[in-house]
């Protein structure tokens, strides 16, 4: 497989086309960011550590049947991935309290949420990323009725499996953000990366950040959380 | 009825006590504010026009059989309703797009919407009344699914009847916002106010605006698009 050329740049990767038309080489970088791109720096071994989590997540949820855009891994920060349609919609999934959610809604931090809550938010950094309701997807066009429904229901499953698989190593999944997309068949599957970069992950006897908030927050290093998360998913039995 | 006791001051009316233990004294004021109170002033007439809207608007529900809290005007500017426990949610409906609706999504002023669009608001001046999907107002136990439901079929019959009764006085209902309260029987019935103070209007000839949109922008005198709406009402036939 061969890399070609950059067909964009994220906050957190480069994505490439390939000699193979539906496939797409994803490179991800070292580049960290807060505050939707305002606050932006680099740190050593993210980039290898992000991908390798991404990877073990989404062979995990292959494994569990759920369709995704992942083939494999190309190297240490590379990934191949297939190449999707992206809905215009990032779905958040939230098990507690935490992040925007405690400060907008004024919810003690890490209170657990009765239900599980899913949000929408338009992909437009121009907009920074407004939240939107299932009736304003709609009537703007971006989503259907049924698209809504499968967003949640295969964010449920994600949900349920990653929730399990994070408790046998110890960690409690606290939200997560999720992003699908059309593949050549015309089915709605799950993109993006699965990382702390997206993720809220605590230690269940410490209660240490595990994930990007540590970045977010200036409160440690960051990569040590992502490096625990890796040592636990990979020595696991 | 006696007024008594000062309850509640908001940013339009005086709430206070009477003599009967379930019915409120509404008294409107001449105030007007935008962005959520940071900027106010006292514009002559506002409050006997809102006041005499409100009036005519409620009235006009009532005989439709909408359940809903007033019960009569005691003068120019103030009003009898019956004391409701406020639900903590203000309802948003919107046919068109407007206000802020157009520069957080980026679509454009007075965009038909191909749905009725129902927005819920918590109702929290700290927290500047933060957006909610259905799924966080049950999450943190504000409504119930019924509930929810509840507020949206009685907010689509509000819009039907008024976007019905506007038309016949040559004026579009935009957007407006609802709020609602638990009456002594445990009914959930509309409450608040009906006026363009909480709604936008468009004359349907000349487009102009006849709702307080004209003191958000400052782009005219508010009271005389106030004074066109309630002399169209009172003279329809």
């Amino acid at each position: 497989m061969e890399k070609q050329t950059l067909l964009y740049e994220g906050k957190a990767k480069q994505v490439y086309s390939t000699n193979e038309p539906n496939i797409l080489w994803v490179h991800f970088m070292d580049q960290v960011t807060a505050l939707n791109g305002k606050r932006k720096t680099q740190i050593a071994q993210k980039g290898q550590l992000a991908s390798a989590i991404s990877d073990y997540l989404f062979n995990y949820l292959t494994d569990k049947g759920i369709a995704n855009h992942y083939l494999k891994k190309v190297g240490p920060v590379d990934q191949l991935v297939k190449k999707v349609e992206i809905l215009p919609l990032e779905v958040v999934v939230r098990n507690l309290a935490a992040g925007h959610f405690v400060t907008k809604y004024g919810v003690p931090m890490h209170q657990k949420l009765t239900a599980t809550i899913h949000e929408f938010y338009l992909k437009n950094d121009e907009l920074d990323d407004p939240f939107m309701n299932d009736e304003q997807i709609m009537a703007l066009n971006l989503a259907t009725k049924a698209e809504i429904a499968t967003l949640k229901a295969q964010a449920d499953l994600v949900n349920q499996y990653l929730t399990t698989l994070f408790k046998e190593i110890n960690i409690e999944l606290v939200d997560f953000k999720l992003e699908f997309g059309y593949d050549e068949t015309q089915t709605l599957i799950l993109a993006d990366e699965l990382s702390p970069d997206n993720m809220r992950l605590l230690d269940m006897t410490t209660h240490a950040s595990l994930d990007k908030d540590v970045f977010r927050q200036q409160s440690g290093d960051m990569t040590s959380g992502y490096q625990i998360v890796l040592d636990r998913l990979i020595n696991r039995k």
